[in-house]
């Protein structure tokens, strides 16, 4: 079982990418494996909206050849998917929306008398900001990947508005850790193993994987000049 | 195990009242105990904020003996709850929010070193209206009860626009159906027992289910001259 | 012409209180009257929806005799109205949320051939919580309100998450009176007088202002024995 | 005075195209020019959030050389702007959630000493989608305008669910026209002219407009092909 990270910032150790790399490690304490990709990787052309051609063609895999596929395609081999974004105007990233849309290839099975691909995944949510917009963008989110079909443990968006701090805020820190124990572990009983899906407020692990994660921020910025 | 009916609407049988029940039929197919409660069946007082006194003292249960206090017993009783309202300005019922606020006493356990006590909880939710504002009232709604620590199952939000003909409307009443099926079905999975989680499109069972409701609101309407 | 403030709290000199007299001060600054009532000071019954009878008959004045129907008719009878709330579970309290559901025979005039009664008035919103979802609160009310006809000046949504302590929040409190200025310059510039629309960053302003609530609350508070 | 017309679909007659056209009729009604530019005619690349650089470098205009710089430069020259938009993912489409994130570098002129440079601009919004998430998307864009400085008409958000057959829908088509005649009157009373602000149900007006936007659609379509 695979916990895919969707990380929707621009920044590589921004603060939604800080906070996924939480989530993940959160993920892997429950066993499961995990990847992550960027949605600033590659292009991601805008959906066309082949959906409301005359003749319907949107479906699986999505006509554009391009990197957006490629995320199309490991959200579609995914048992559970932790989607991370900025806030930009109260809104996920554009580019992150971009994928959002491009996904409807996955859902629109429903039309070829398929259920939708995206059905019984887990997802989680990260969101970081500086200011407000926060809960209006991770419920937007969360509303959205419902509606596809997907399955939300509780406390399934984690968030702070410590922007490039977010390692800082260490509410944010376990609870972005939590995203990760809880799509975990709910994919686990999902699939007939054993898990939990009780909020784990653990100082320990929480310290143990910020400074994992620290580490890793300031391998990347001394590796890019950044500092 | 059951699965609790919230019921937002001063209408007996309109259009949402309509299609929690049908929700609730779903939910016994699955071979769960179910149980409807109006909000309009008794005083909800407004929620007075205790969680923010100086020395904080908001726990359940809440200080206020009203009919509130009522249903914030059966929610906290139930393993599944489906909320269902009227588009009343792009948002739930007035009185529906004042119950939704009246929850912090379950949630804030979290304060007195217990889990929440809406943790684990499977939630659906019916909105019914004339117009717009359908999935802002959902959305919002799965938002605030996910961050309560309820778990959503797939597709847990359905919708009619046809208000007190919302019976007549097929996908609306299969979707409404889903929610109970679903929400039981997720509930059943927490538990170790078997369930499902995907979508069930199925003519018949719609249909059988849409009689039985809409004789049940000729049998009320007949008893209260309605018509 | 009278600038209303619609204060949706319990807490008579809590953070959403606070706000809502510095932006009441604000617009008295502009030379306007200034009102204010708070929605827990008497019964605001749920709406009923009769807008949905089969004759509809959901028009202004309200059927119901309470102090709602008192509040409809102030806001009636003013040009401009500024709505504060503390957040309750991400949306304004389910008492506002109640009133707000009854200012529907204010805008159902429509169905009478009339214009909306709430047409042209000029909106403002005060939002103070401790935690998130200030923006989805606010973008709410004003979403709502907007369809019924009101008008929304720049930068019309202020909000503080220090709850309590709104007061000692410096950009919240300039927001605020900014919230007051502008809704009522947008009002005089409506009703051919001069006014201004931009935005006024003035320390000596929000000094004045802030000391003269904070002297009123301590007041409230040693008269209270709340202190 | 200019009324800018912005559309957010890969459709160049779809349904948000047919209700922007027929908004800005309404606006040319008034008095005022207008013209139309869709985010799908060149590259809008993916805000890199520079304003959250240690030294922000975020301001007008925007560093990147692309077809999103000429539409931020239509916007910035504009006195009203109405945005229009296809429904996807109950959100705006990802194409024009780029555009609205390159805006923060007229919002952000604050930082440096000047107002925002989108403030006192108004601001209408048009959505068409075939299903949900109309007040959602429309709410979404008018609450995170209004934060950059803008101001709002009532009754500013037109919508309907027909997609491409939009201009069938004659609540939709008086609303969308309705859009242009408000935002375009609130601009001429804001620049002290005269100008209206009350909706105008008038079926005339909407037969003449609704006739001319449906011969310049066939006209598209048959140079097109697309019959």
């Amino acid at each position: 079982m695979r916990v895919l990270g969707i990380l929707g910032s621009p920044r590589p150790f921004g603060g939604s990418s800080q906070l996924l790399r939480c989530a993940l490690l959160g993920a892997q304490e429950e066993g499961l494996e995990t990847a992550l990709f960027s949605v600033y990787g590659g292009e991601i052309r805008p959906c066309q909206g082949c959906i409301q051609d005359e003749e319907p063609n949107c479906k699986y895999p999505c006509i554009f050849e391009d990197y957006g596929k490629k995320l199309i395609t490991e959200i579609y081999h995914a048992e559970a998917i932790i989607f991370a974004t900025p806030i930009y105007w109260y809104g996920p990233s554009g580019q992150l929306k971009n994928l959002i849309d491009r996904l409807t290839c996955l859902e629109n099975m429903v039309a070829y008398g398929e259920p939708s691909y995206m059905e019984g995944k887990v997802v989680g949510i990260i969101t970081v900001g500086a200011d407000a917009g926060l809960t209006l963008t991770g419920g937007y989110l969360l509303t959205a990947l419902n509606a596809m079909g997907a399955i939300i443990p509780p406390w399934a968006h984690a968030y702070s508005r410590r922007a490039d701090h977010a390692l800082e805020d260490s509410r944010a820190v376990m609870d972005a850790i939590n995203v990760g124990l809880l799509v975990a572990g709910l994919a686990k009983i999902l699939r007939g193993q054993k898990g939990t899906i009780s909020y784990r407020d653990d100082a320990n692990l929480r310290e143990r994987i910020r400074l994992k994660i620290l580490k890793e921020k300031e391998e990347f910025e001394a590796q890019h000049d950044q500092k």
